[in-house]
């Protein structure tokens, strides 16, 4: 019976780990896999974030999405203090399984500064330096 | 006149960083910032990588997708061999300028192993340990 605190595999070799059916992530240096989490409705991307082995089994186990914080260096229920939980519809790893995408219901913003997304701004090209500009919707 | 070797000018405040309208990266230890790449018309993720500050410079100023291969250590054009290019039709940076979203327009598979998308598989819990699954599409 798996559980949240039963060690994920280790990474076999690269056959497997993009064929195989068994969830082996490939932690980073730091004990991290990068996540992307994508609004389940719109598809936008809301936020990256990371997670270590026990966010990751929390997140699976729960299906609400745990993350590590690398600042504060603590795992935390995302929307814990805010209220703005994301529940997770879907869950993909990719090929090297070194990096994870889910789709969630997001409850309020996704960002801390009070937008739905963190990519608020549009990377333009310009004379001088690239700006940033809020998009016009 | 920006050119791709103009360097980024460095971080500011957290205020000017996720309010200020100028491009500063906040590149990690290794130099690097985490880039999600899109595709432009479905919305789906189609792969996670890195860009160090030229590999960013020159996205900005070609439109095509370039990266940092950790792996092998060197810059690289998206599709440069197997013809599978990038062509970027948007790019956002997120709140703390540590992360790019580019909506791009994918030309082949994104996936080294002949896939769209690299995330082509579906984590999902089970009694033993949780099992990755192709969709059934």
């Amino acid at each position: 019976m798996w559980t949240p605190s039963t060690p994920f595999a280790p990474p076999g070799t690269n056959l497997v780990l993009e064929e195989g059916q068994t969830l082996t992530p490939k932690f980073d240096a730091n004990g991290l896999v990068t996540t992307v989490v994508t609004d389940a409705a719109s598809g936008e991307v809301l936020m990256l974030a990371h997670m270590n082995a026990e966010a990751l089994a929390r997140s699976i186990a729960s299906g609400d999405a745990w993350y590590y914080s690398r600042s504060r260096q603590q795992l935390w229920r995302k929307g814990e203090t805010s209220g703005n939980t994301q529940r997770i519809v879907e869950m993909r790893i990719d090929c090297d399984q070194d990096a994870i995408w889910i789709k969630v219901e997001q409850k309020g913003p996704a960002c801390h500064t009070g937008r739905k997304s963190c990519f608020y701004r549009i990377v333009t090209p310009s004379d001088a330096a690239p700006k940033l500009i809020l998009p016009s919707e």
